[in-house]
């Protein structure tokens, strides 16, 4: 690889968003039928996904492409439709972030050569978006010396939930941008203190961004067979075999998460880069974060749960009170940190201190209340 | 005051149950428009109304009479069609406890001549009815030698929610009877704690036995122009004056409670008699209260809201709690004596922790709410 100056940066980039996930900690907002991208958690207006979509529109060349899956396409089309046909690619069954993130630059790069793509979780809030863009932008240059870039989120506290990025040496002839040493798992408490303490570690936020040519490249290189499967369906997939083809190889793609399939070895490898950020990031995965990134504040925030109409909801010694309704009014007393949600079909009564215990109560619920 | 022994209880009772109280601190299970006596809040099959009468029963003539508002007049005679038109003394506006149980009282003694009746109201609970009769059939012979009898409730706590009566000297001649020394209103805690401690004092659950000719004796004596009207009233009862009497007279008496207006005066005149009893008897006042009345126990009490179908309700970490739903399944997660109650127009999460702060928080909110 070779070095280059922050000059390069005038490309434009093609945006990946892959929309899945049921986000189950936020349950019942957020369900396997009604996934929180197609809601509007936060009262903005917009959905995360059509927030996600806006967010990097700046940076974009209006070809940005959302990857989903047959469930929710509709949906999906029906809040962008911008998007047409030719940028909304639908998985016939789920086959995890390679398959779809690797499907979709392997299009991008058929039909628009070797350009830098990028991709973004469609369910995660960016409070700073002036930083995202710019740290985007770094990573674009870094991209376009052959590295695949990461963007590390400098920790607030030492977090448990996320995977962290370790730094390694500086990049020359970019302001931010490192070597990755390493991808780390989710650490326990005391690990995410050391990492934390140490200033070397970002959390890491599963967005990338290289050139179509790296990333397939290194695809090829660590998953050769998906590699060739996913180069068969991008060729069909202009054309009128795409049915066909995806019918027959889809099914046979190797599962595996992008971070698995090339990051980590390709870091091993000296390839990955990550630009750190501080950037108000949040991926809202639990009531807690959720509760954190209401931009309403105050003791008691009060959501519209979707399809829902606006209630009223009164609190007393309820502070940090977060109350989603549907139907009726909500009257709180005395629950600090209250979460209640009345959603379409059940009523939800935790606190935000439970939010990491979400997932394992509606795992064990019965389907027709889950 | 003559004495004599307890074989004059041959005679039987003719019971008074006023019917009114809104029961906020219920509240949204129980409401100014749908109060709690009218109300099956445990689950027994009948309400706490039928549940007061079918107690009653064993003591009494058949000729027992409830009092209650123009507002609530029509569900009380759905919930006990065997009152008829007699036995429902309908008020046209609330003049507090003296005047209900004293034109009660009149009526009686018009229709029966000198019996003895009992006050009790319709939206308490008693768990051993046989000790509650037995405390009634004394209370009947002690009225018979001329006394005003309370039913005193041996305290389980140092309760500040109710009132308590000072025990005087031992009545001869009965098992456990004693002279009422002085009735005390609510106490601060440390008092209450004193009251407990010293052995000599009950709770005053409201209950008042007594021949007619003594009771309206009494109110003549301490209230005469309250009786005056009284006794216009009783007179005009059971003719077609009834209707003009009450629209002329009724408006104008005195509002006061039987215990301030009767039972305070009488017992510093000595006239006042108390049967101690041990019965598990609740008057259902708050949230904590009627969590401690709930026959199926266990660690979640799951209640049928009035009018509502019966739905699962799931907990977990949340021991003593108490979900009443109306229309759709609750969760609740890591709320420890969580109270959870949808209503048909408002969903409230509290903890019994709060139940004396219900009633503060709802004549807050607004009408449309409340």
């Amino acid at each position: 690889m070779t070095q280059a100056g922050v000059g390069d940066n005038a490309q434009k980039l093609y945006a990946i968003i892959p929309a899945g996930g049921a986000g189950t900690r936020l349950w019942p907002l957020s369900r396997a039928d009604a996934p929180k991208f197609l809601a509007d958690l936060t009262g903005t207006g917009r959905t995360l996904l059509q927030g996600t979509l806006a967010r990097l529109t700046p940076l974009t060349t209006g070809e940005s492409v959302v990857v989903t899956g047959t469930k929710h396409a509709n949906s999906v089309a029906a809040q962008l439709p911008e998007l047409g046909d030719d940028r909304l690619i639908v998985e016939p069954s789920p086959r995890d972030s390679m398959a779809a993130i690797g499907l979709a630059t392997a299009i991008i790069a058929q039909r628009h050569g070797d350009v830098v793509v990028g991709s973004f979780a469609a369910d995660h809030l960016i409070r700073d978006e002036s930083a995202f863009h710019t740290a985007v932008r770094e990573a674009m240059s870094v991209a376009c010396e052959g590295y695949v870039v990461t963007i590390g989120i400098t920790p607030t506290e030492p977090a448990t939930g996320f995977g962290y990025i370790h730094e390694g040496v500086t990049i020359d002839g970019f302001p931010t941008a490192k070597k990755v040493d390493s991808f780390l798992e989710k650490p326990d408490a005391s690990t995410a203190k050391q990492y934390v303490a140490s200033g070397e570690y970002r959390w890491n936020a599963g967005m990338f961004i290289a050139k179509t040519s790296v990333l397939l490249a290194a695809l090829a290189s660590y998953e050769p067979e998906l590699a060739v499967g996913i180069e068969e369906i991008a060729r069909a997939w202009d054309t009128p075999e795409r049915a066909s083809v995806l019918e027959r190889v889809w099914p046979q793609l190797k599962k595996i998460a992008i971070d698995h399939a090339i990051a980590e070895p390709l870091a091993a490898d000296g390839g990955v880069a990550v630009v750190p950020v501080e950037m108000g990031w949040s991926d809202v995965g639990d009531y807690a974060s959720l509760r954190e990134v209401q931009a309403s504040g105050g003791d008691v925030v009060v959501g519209v749960a979707p399809n829902g109409a606006e209630q009223s909801v009164y609190a007393l010694d309820a502070p940090g009170a977060l109350v989603y309704t549907h139907s009726k009014p909500v009257v709180v007393l005395g629950v600090p940190h209250a979460v209640v949600v009345e959603s379409d079909g059940v009523i939800f009564v935790t606190t935000t201190d439970q939010a990491q215990n979400v997932k394992s109560v509606v795992d064990a619920l019965p389907e027709n209340v889950r």
